[in-house]
């Protein structure tokens, strides 16, 4: 009785154990890379003349039919398996016996792993490539629409200067293009195939490690067998690209919930994208911003994740690294997800263009513009001028005036420095002017601005 | 007297809030930074007609003098001066009156900020790429005394297969090498020139912004100056960089600490890389290798500081963005230091190459050469050669030898699968034949390693 | 030549290597503890014979003149001793002569280390604890003026229910209170003494633990000698409490910078706690509490470096914790000064309540007090009530009406639901009414907040 | 057609949206919390005469029912119920009609998740510290076997004193001790009830928190409501508590991974937990402590994740914190399961007792006995007995021998100072007479060892 207990008790602690060391319940995800990973390795074997032309044709399409098998459900994985790379291999070995078990020939789980999550890598480095280039589309898209739509720049979230909206919408596009450039930087840098590098120090079998590598789509093989078993740079790499990009979407995110709110009302999110509360009726909340800008947290999260695991491992594999997967997999489908509905949400919002343009005639956001008209016009320097234009702002709070509506008499009646202005000053104040004076290359005047989307029209062609 | 007090209390107020807004105790280190910047400006000021020549020079020598009072200890950091960019123009001023004043026309603090930090982080970029050739180098050097001294390649801290220590040290080179490489991309990637976007907005001055983006070796100005004084991509880039390296280099510490160990004794740290224990005289310790495992921590800490202040900001500058500095300063000093001693510490350490070979006989490090002989030679399939395998390390656990020292006889009687197996099989369990057999690229054979060292060299001499 | 070069070479490296070990840049700030630490043990070993009077007295006061010698600041502190430890009992040996070379018997420098650090901890949580009650007291005196003013609650950053704004200042109350709490439970559970565990297995002296551990104020001696020695859990306790009070800093900071902004106008910060932009006159940023926000990230920053290194460290003490001091410097500081600050930014605000009170008649704040009224009074299901509201919400919106200010008539003809509802409903969608109709205990009515200011007071007392 | 094709579109937005949107997927984790908090919310609301007896047996019943259709796996979860909170609500209703839209009456969601939220925590803290207990009294059973067992006491990875091992496994017993009294701190803390805080601002019906606060078997209702439903820190201080705990796990897994080494060979995994490799057929492999080392990784990234979700968010509620979830469920499940299979691979190892004591003859472990016995019974100053152990040193390696192999001759020609030392040194040098003779409090001898398992033993006996 007690025996029994005790061999329940040892069951027990095996199925935690196996559930402890598996890891097939989340890298199944790299189901395709594995079966393309050893359909390459055993064509390879094949030129090299390790495996028959008909071991090898076996051997291709029983992983071909795992592959089906996966794809419509009926494949069961399980804790027995331990990993998808003996998942895949041992229903190989049901289904087309004796060559089954000479598929693993001169390749060790630990260069295989390291292939199948490169190649997930590249591949998803490639796809959020080109969501991204879509978002910022779309970002060049709306902005063409705002070109001379004022909005309160702003720094400090206070009122600085006037910009078009088209314009402040560009500053994201921006962000996303870099962000494209490091997907693309780190894609190019990491381009390189295990395969062949076997268990930590290579094979002694006659293997070609540059044809596996050519038809994985890599541009060569890696060239240390012991490092790369235990590199996983790659790896942090689409971490912390993923992580820069989600702090972008976080940015836009807080402005999209800043101006759905009553005191701002520049935008709101289509009904699509806003829900309501289970008590509230009268409330739209902007929760798909709130929830983008928190998914920040995860990414961030699982960046330090992998960076704590690497440290201080002696070389060459640790088990350890198996965690290096389900951070990755978490951090691309957040990305993933929070690209594309971004994306949507840019498209759909609904722009206030009145208010943002009211909103410009609070906070005297022309006051830059007198102190460089003095500076330009009347050669003062830019510390003196800037001390006059305090007083002009003084003055025209004294009336309860923005700054852009004072009239020339009133001008020059704040500063005996002014009292002899040219009456010009007053275009110079105007709002839309101000927007228009900023034409430094980069500026935000409606000139630069379409520049600008000409210069990102011509990058989304390429 | 009540009076008196409130006075006191409020200028210990005063005081320390000045401590808290004041950047100036640790953005000083952008003082060079920020009077190349400024005399660039100025200079396009002049070419512009903005400035005229005169005051140009004026304001040229004034900076120079400005930064020889710096370097020679002259200058007077004080908090009164808020950051080195006021502490700077109020010097100048001082010393060349009106002209000074002039110097801050079609600028702001926020591109001068951007155009400082980002100077700094070009400068160190360049600095610690050539610090990692370097590194790179010295375990190119050190590696090429060892391509075919014997030591137990690991995996999961178990012996697993004999290596040549050059080899391994190798691995280290290719690690240090895409540190480079990292920081190569992310120069490129940022070097471009924020000087000219102002506030947020551009300025309607008639700048020159190619000019001034020459004049600091950047390749062109940025195009967009709201996202620019906003963006702090390269600073969280260099971060991430500096982590990776870091990461890079506690796992080399971890392994010459393990190495150090009485259990070990593969290498001893020279007298100098070693301290001596308070209350153990018999004690070295190895410090320094523990330090740089230990910063790996500091690195990470400054990485999440950033992406954690940049996360949903909303545009364009904030305050929060002046914590964006301090964590890139400790960072980079880290990082240099780092390189630096962990360079002499290989330079230098004492490799016993006795104690390497020997552990080799431990742990049958030549099984799978068993192995793959039974799949290359007698066409066995791998999965039924490694259980043959199995019982030829229970033989020779029996026989209390390792593997590579059975005879003919000892092996087959090991299997009855091998009873006929032919007496080569005795060369292929050898320690050396074992290592110099995984002669496939990448692999450990000396030759392959000559091989690595040769790209290697070519590498460094680019 | 050479031989002078490399003299000269070795020299630098030497210098490089001393600053890499040396902690006394920063270990300085322990110098009150580590002395405070030496008089405790020297008058331990007197009592137990290991020192006579003579030898205490003359150590006891050699480390008072040294201490005194470090405050007036003739101490010359330099890497020589690499640390704070070796550097005071060095000045001791000079001052005192042979009996200073008494005084490191029975201990070694890992218990020495370990009881300095543990008593900064322990002071540093007592002084932060008395800040957070004089915050909290601040919070509670501000909210004390404002009980009765409407401010509308907010949830998703859009109007909610009607809160006084007294409530919404006690929110903060309640988070600082937690914090007090959790900084008051980590120094009860870290109060042991780490004295005597020498260098990592106790000590053969005849040493009394007891003795030092009550003169330094610790509950007694910590149990384990090789845990104590290579325990940092005080040191992460202390980081994390740090940041979860950063964190809630962050959160007012928002909230600050939010009612700061042009489009709320709830609050202004008093001049000093704003300041103004080098081109934009017109502008007063709310820059403290931006830094405030932004400083949340370093000392995020800080508890994950800690927690990085000492991931993975086998027993008992490694050189790697040395990096576990300048995280909890520059935590301390920076909550220190943030504490500090907020406070006089919260009693010096200046309210703008008309605002506040005008701002909540937009957005229909009192539209769930209707679905309440429907069932309570009509004994409605409550998901009934809340479309019935709906269609009120909808009517007020056609009329360009708050919910607030609907006639009877209106709300009668809003559904044909509502066609007999009483008259009294009118009272119900009062924004004060509503406001205090939240009468449940921690609710937001004028009474409630009443009370809850009581216990607050109470707590204060104690 | 092509509005056919929109519509299309249309609803696959819609669906990525409802997965972005939805928690229901990972927090019906919080299903048995959710039901239980919603019956005692029914039965308050029938004691104030909210509800009818009659119907609060209907809600009560039909939620039971929900309950036994979830864990019969009957029920179906769907993204279109959103939440957890919904999809039983929306049962409820469907079972037993319009009581079930009565449940909802004076409460909120947000209320509802932060008591559910609130209730996982504070249950998942009780089963966790009841397996930290048994995993100390694991260790201390192990302890008990090995109080006279010598094993090199390390600090920097080299020898230092001779301890014994039970010793050595009693540091962790210390260590997860404290971390039971972290999670039994913060469950104290944390254990008041949000339940009636509503959406923000309390309820305008006549609740009674007093009662389901008691039913929850919470201490008492919190006192704030808008604190309440965004207060996050008792989610904050479970991931801090996890985040230490697996710290303290990875410190013994890396030992074992040490021990389990061929150069040190202490100790051996049981087959059980040790593992094979692919294609090295003698090797076994210390993945349990690996993976448990690694999964410290997740568990840091959890908490970062939440510290960045919840930084700068203005009261009250925002959808931000709909994140705070997965990352506590995460780091539950993990660190339950790594205690479990600890507890398991420390009861289940095999010691190699004869090894450890060997190891104790390598490295002069005694030589600080020599050092305190010059200074207890020669009266010599520490620093002075610390040179002359250095020569004694010195002397044993030109010996070839051990210090503790030293004869009384040998010792007396190593240093003039020696020349008349009494034959009892001999006797100090000896291995074991030097593990007990750190008899300190705290120390390592076998009697302190002793009376700390008894320590133990009462501890675990309350």
């Amino acid at each position: 009785m007690a025996n029994q207990n005790n061999q329940i008790l040892k069951n027990t602690n095996a199925q935690i154990l196996d559930e402890f060391n598996a890891s097939i319940m989340f890298d199944k995800e790299l189901y395709a890379q594995d079966i393309k990973g050893s359909i390459a390795h055993s064509q390879m074997l094949c030129e090299q003349g390790i495996l028959t032309l008909e071991e090898q044709k076996s051997i291709e399409s029983g992983l071909l039919q795992v592959k089906n098998e996966i794809e419509s459900g009926e494949f069961k994985f399980s804790l027995a398996y331990e990993d998808i790379h003996m998942a895949v291999e041992n229903r190989l070995t049901e289904i087309i016996g004796e060559p089954g078990k000479r598929l693993h020939t001169a390749r060790s789980r630990n260069d295989q792993v390291a292939t199948d999550f490169r190649l997930y890598v590249q591949d998803k480095s490639i796809s959020i490539k080109s969501q991204l280039k879509e978002l910022v589309e779309t970002f060049v898209n709306i902005a063409r629409k705002y070109t001379t739509t004022l909005i309160p720049g702003m720094t400090h979230l206070q009122h600085a200067q006037p910009l078009n909206f088209g314009y402040h919408l560009l500053a994201y596009a921006n962000m996303f293009k870099r962000d494209f450039e490091r997907f693309e930087s780190s894609y190019e840098r990491n381009n390189y195939c295990p395969l062949g590098s076997a268990a930590l120090a290579g094979t002694p079998h006659n293997i070609n490690r540059d044809s596996t590598s050519q038809k994985l789509g890599f541009i060569s093989p890696t060239i240390h067998a012991m490092d790369t078993v235990s590199d996983r740079d790659f790896a942090l790499e689409i971490l912390f690209n993923i992580s820069t990009c989600m702090m972008h979407i976080s940015r836009i995110s807080e402005e999209l919930i800043l101006w759905s709110s009553y005191e701002f009302q520049f935008v709101r999110m289509s009904d699509e994208y806003a829900t309501t509360s289970s008590i509230m009726p009268q409330k739209k909340n902007p929760d798909v911003p709130e929830l983008l800008r928190g998914k920040t947290g995860r990414v961030y999260g699982n960046l330090i994740s992998l960076l704590t695991v690497m440290k201080g491992l002696p070389l060459a594999y640790n088990k350890d690294t198996q965690e290096d997967k389900e951070g990755v997999f978490d951090s691309v489908k957040t990305v993933e997800i929070s690209i594309s509905i971004l994306n949507e949400v840019i498209k759909t919002m609904i722009v206030n263009t009145d208010k943002m343009e009211n909103a410009c005639k609070i906070g005297h956001l022309s006051a830059t513009d007198l102190a460089d008209f003095l500076v330009q016009k009347q050669n003062m320097p830019f510390r003196t001028a800037y001390y006059i234009t305090k007083d002009v702002v003084t003055k025209a709070n004294e009336l309860k005036k923005d700054i852009s509506e004072l009239t020339i008499d009133e001008i020059r009646s704040a500063s005996s420095e002014l009292k002899d202005v040219s009456e010009e000053i007053v275009m110079y104040l105007d709002l839309r002017n101000s927007m228009n004076a900023r034409n430094s290359f980069g500026g935000t005047s409606s000139m630069q601005t379409e520049s600008q989307i000409k210069y990102f029209e011509e990058w989304l062609s390429k």
